[in-house]
C-alpha cells in the first residue's frame, strides 16, 4: 500500500498535449509540489510534457515504476493494465469513470478489468476515483482541489488523513481544512472501490503518521472487515455515511455504483468498532481539531464560560442534551472566582463583564481547570477586543498542561471567526453546538477506549487465572484497581 | 410605540464627556447616521456633546421629547424616570442593569420604577436592554453592533425585524446578516422586559413595514399574550428560545431574570400559533432569506440538481428525514432533461458533468421549474467556474417567475460561499441541512397559513348558513371548493 502513497517513479497513462488533458495536468501538479521521484507521461504520440519525458507505452520505459495513474477513456483501461501488468506494474489508480456506475457496457469493462488484474497479481483504487495526494511525501495524482491550492496545502502538513467516496467532498473537505488548525496528511478517493476499499486504507493507516481518520461512505459492501479494522485501530475514526433513508441509498448507488446497507445495523455496528458516526459533512472538517489540539474529555462535567450572557443558557441546552453535565461549582471556587474581576455570574455558566484583562481571563480558566471540579471547558469569548483573542490562545495552552480540552466557540459572525482563525490558528467552532458535539465525541471516544482498555485487562487476569489453575477466581477486584489508575 | 422607533425628538440622559460614556456614544451615533430629529444630551453638568447640545435635567429642554434613552447607574433610573413623566415624556429606553436580574436591591428598584411609571403613564423598554435600531427611520441607540459596522445597516435596509432578549446574539445576527440578502428593518433588545414585552412588540410589527420577524427569548412571562398576537400576524415568525432543559433554563434565568417555562407546552403552542421554533441561533440570520427572496415551497416534492455527485445522497437523506420527499420526475422530463447536454443522471437527483455553460444550466432549472412534477428546487452547483456563479443568479429569477423556491447550497469553504454571497447578493445556504431546513420550513409555513385560511372560510360559511337558518346545511363541499382554490 505505501506505493500508493510514496511512490519512487509514477506512470501517468493518458498524459498528452490536447487541451484539457486531466494527465497532463497531474504532471504539472508534480511538478509544481517537487515531488522527488519520476514521471513519464504516457500517451499514443509517445510526447512529452513540458520537462516530463513522454512515451507510447509504459512497456517503453527502462526504469522500474512503482505506480501507474490511469486517466484514458475507460474502453482502454483493461488493455492498459494488461500492458502495467507485463511491465511488472503492481499499484495502479484508476481515475477513468465509466465502469460499474455507468450500466451494462461498464459492468462488461469492470469485469475485464478484474480479469487483468487478478492475472497479474494488481492491486488498484477506483475506479472512477480522484486519486490520492500525501502532503508529507509531495506526492499528488487528487483531482478536484480549488485551483492555486496545492501551495497551502504542501506547505502546512498535518496528521489527518482521510478516505471519501467523492471528489467533491474530498474538495471540500481539504478547502475547508485550511482556515483549520488541523491540516491534512494523507486524501484517498475510493470511487467505486472495486479492488482496494475503506477496509484496505484503514488497515494502512493503523500504523502510519495519521492521528486522526475521516471518512465519508456512500455504500459499504464489507462491513464485517470494516469494522474488524476499525477495532484494531486506536486513532480516531470519523464516518459520515450517506443512506441514513432508502431515498439516499438509492441517490448514493447511482453515483459511485453501491449497494444499500440498513442503517440501523450500520449504526450500532459503528458504536460497537468505537467509529464516531457523523451528522453533517462540515463535521469532517470541524471535528478533527478536538482530537489533535485539545486532550480529551475524561468526564461529563462541563464549565462554560462566556462574555456574553445568553450564550451561557444556549450552551446548557446543548450540553445537557448532548448527555454532558453542567458542572457543579463549590462556594471555595465560586469565591475564588468572583476575586479575579467584575463577574455577572460566578456559578456555572460563569459570565463576565467587558473590560477584563487578558491576565483575568487567564486567571479564572486557572481557576476553574486546577478545581478538579470539572472535566472540560466550553470558552464562549465574544471577540471584540484583542486582549481577547490573546486569552483565546492561553487557553489552548493551559488545557495542554491541565490535560483538559476545551471546545471554544466565538458568538461573531461566521466571516470574522474564519479571519481569526486564518490568522492564529487556534483550534475554534463556529457555532455553541458544534462546539458542545466536539466536546461529546470526544467524551465518548474516550469512554470507548477506556472500555476497551479494561476488556483486555479483563481478559489478561480471566487467562492468567486459567494458567494458574483457578478459572473461577473473582477477577472484578483487580479489573476495578486498573479502572481506578485510567 | 412608534415613538421607538420613530421619534422627532431624543433625550439621551446619562451623555457625558466623562471617558466611555455610553450616552456620548449613542449622541455621536445619532450624528453619525444623519438622525433628522432632535437629540439632547442629559448630564449632571448640562455639557454639551460636540454638536449635541447639554442640559442637566430633561425638565430645562423648552422642546417636546418624544423618547428618553437612559444609560445612568440603576440607582439613579427612578428620578430621572420620575422627570420624564414631569416633562410628559411618555415613552422610555432603560438600558441601565442592575434591576431584578441583580439581586434584592435590584427588585426594590424595579418596584420603584414600575411605581413611577404607573404614575405618569409611561411605556418602557428593558431595563437591562441594548436599545432599538430602526433602518429606515435612521434612527439608532442599540448598542453592541461591531464599531464600523453601522454605516453598512444603515446603507442596505431591508425588511427583517428582531425582537432580542439578549446584545450578543442582537450583534452576532445583525453582523451575520452583512452577507445575507435579507437585511435589517429593525432590531429591538428587550432585556428585561418589565414593561414592555415581545407580544407588545409584535403587536407593532403586525402592521409596519416588516416582513419576517426574528426572535430570541430567554424566558415568556405572558405566555397566552404571545401566542394570540402572534395568530393575529401574516408574517413568518422565527423563534430561538433557550431552555429546551432544565439547565439552560436555569442559566438563561441568571442573565435576564426570567422565569423557567415548560418546553413541551411552549412547543405545541408555538405550532399552533404558527411560529416556527428554531434549532440553532444561526437560523435567525439564515432563514429570513428563505422567505423574502423566494416564493414560498406549497407542497412536499423537492428536485436536487447537483454537479457534485456525492451531494444527491447527503441531500436526499435530508429531505426524507425533514418530511419532505424526493420528486418522482417522468420518463418525458427525464428525456427533455438529458437532452440539454451532458448528464450522468437525469433522474432525482440530478447529476450532470463539468464543462456546462450557464444556458444549459438554465435550460435545466427551467425545464424543472416548469414541469409540474416539482414544487422546490435544492440546486447544490459546486462553485468552481464564472459560469456557475451566474446560473446561480439566474436560478433566482427563473424561482420569481414560476412561484417555486429553491434553497441553494454551495458545497465550496464557507470562506468561498460567504464571498460569493457578498458579491453577488444571492440567497445561498452553508450547508445542505441548512437549505434543507429552509425548505422544510417554508412548507410549513405555507401549510399552517393554508390551514388558518381554511378554518376562517369554515366559519365564514357556518356564520352564513346560521344566519340563513341553516345551521346544520353540510359545509364541507364549499371549503372543499376554497381548498383547491388556495
Amino acid at each position: 500500500m505505501e506505493k500508493f502513497f510514496n511512490p519512487h517513479s509514477v506512470a501517468v497513462i493518458g498524459a498528452s498535449n490536447s487541451p484539457f488533458s486531466l494527465g497532463a495536468t497531474i504532471c504539472n501538479i508534480l511538478k509544481h509540489i517537487s515531488f522527488s521521484g519520476g514521471v513519464y507521461a504516457i500517451n499514443r504520440k509517445g510526447e512529452s510534457i513540458g520537462d516530463t519525458p513522454g512515451y507510447s507505452s509504459v512497456l517503453e520505459v527502462d526504469e522500474e515504476i512503482d505506480l501507474a495513474v490511469v486517466v484514458i477513456a475507460a474502453r482502454h483501461v483493461p488493455d492498459m493494465v494488461r500492458d502495467c501488468g507485463v511491465k511488472g506494474i503492481k499499484n495502479i489508480i484508476i481515475q477513468s469513470a465509466g465502469f460499474s456506475e455507468g450500466g451494462p457496457d461498464g459492468e462488461v469493462l469492470q469485469q475485464e478489468l478484474d480479469e487483468v488484474s487478478r492475472r497479474y497479481g494488481i492491486r488498484y483504487m477506483g475506479p472512477n476515483c480522484l486519486g490520492v495526494l500525501n502532503t508529507h511525501g509531495n506526492f499528488c495524482c487528487f483531482f478536484g482541489i480549488v485551483p492555486g491550492m496545492y501551495d497551502d496545502v504542501f506547505e502546512k502538513r498535518g496528521n489527518v488523513s482521510y478516505i471519501i467516496q467523492s471528489g467533491g467532498v474530498g474538495a471540500l473537505v481539504i478547502d475547508s481544512l485550511q482556515s483549520e488548525v488541523s491540516k491534512i496528511n494523507k486524501v484517498v478517493s475510493i470511487g467505486n472501490k472495486a479492488d482496494i476499499d475503506e477496509a484496505d486504507l484503514l488497515d494502512y493507516f493503523k500504523n502510519d503518521n495519521s492521528s486522526v481518520i475521516g471518512m465519508f461512505l456512500e455504500n459499504v459492501e464489507c462491513g464485517r472487515k470494516l469494522f474488524e479494522k476499525a477495532k484494531e485501530i486506536d486513532k480516531p475514526i470519523l464516518v459520515y455515511k450517506v443512506g441514513r433513508t432508502s431515498e439516499g441509498a438509492r441517490a448514493a448507488m447511482s453515483h459511485t455504483a453501491g449497494m444499500a446497507n440498513n442503517d440501523v445495523i450500520f449504526d450500532s455496528a459503528c458504536k460497537q468498532a468505537g467509529i464516531i458516526r457523523l451528522n453533517s459533512i462540515s463535521e469532517l472538517h470541524s471535528l478533527p481539531k478536538m482530537f489533535t489540539a485539545m486532550p480529551p474529555l475524561r468526564g461529563k462535567r462541563i464549565a462554560v464560560f462566556t462574555n456574553s450572557g445568553a450564550f451561557g443558557g444556549i450552551s446548557a441546552d446543548f450540553i445537557v442534551s448532548s448527555g454532558l453535565e453542567m458542572a457543579h461549582l463549590t462556594s471555595e471556587t465560586q469565591e475564588k472566582l468572583r476575586k479575579t474581576g467584575q463577574l455577572f455570574n460566578a456559578s456555572n455558566p460563569i459570565d463576565v463583564g467587558p473590560g477584563l484583562s487578558t491576565q483575568t481571563f487567564i486567571d479564572i480558566f486557572d481557576i476553574l481547570l486546577s478545581s478538579g471540579e470539572i472535566d472540560g471547558l466550553l470558552p464562549i469569548p465574544n471577540v471584540w477586543q484583542d486582549v481577547v483573542i490573546d486569552s483565546i490562545v492561553e487557553i489552548v495552552k493551559l488545557c495542554q498542561a491541565y490535560e483538559k480540552p476545551a471546545a471554544i466557540y466565538i458568538p461573531n459572525a461566521a466571516e470574522r471567526i474564519i479571519s481569526i482563525k486564518n490568522d492564529r490558528q487556534i483550534p475554534v467552532f463556529e457555532s455553541p453546538e458544534e462546539a458542545v458535539r466536539a466536546l461529546e465525541v470526544s467524551y465518548r471516544y474516550h469512554d470507548y477506549l477506556s472500555k476497551k482498555e479494561l476488556l483486555a485487562w479483563r481478559k489478561y487476569y480471566k487467562d492468567r487465572a486459567r494458567e494458574e489453575g483457578q478459572p473461577h477466581r473473582n477477577i472484578d477486584q483487580s479489573v476495578s484497581l486498573r479502572q481506578q489508575a485510567l
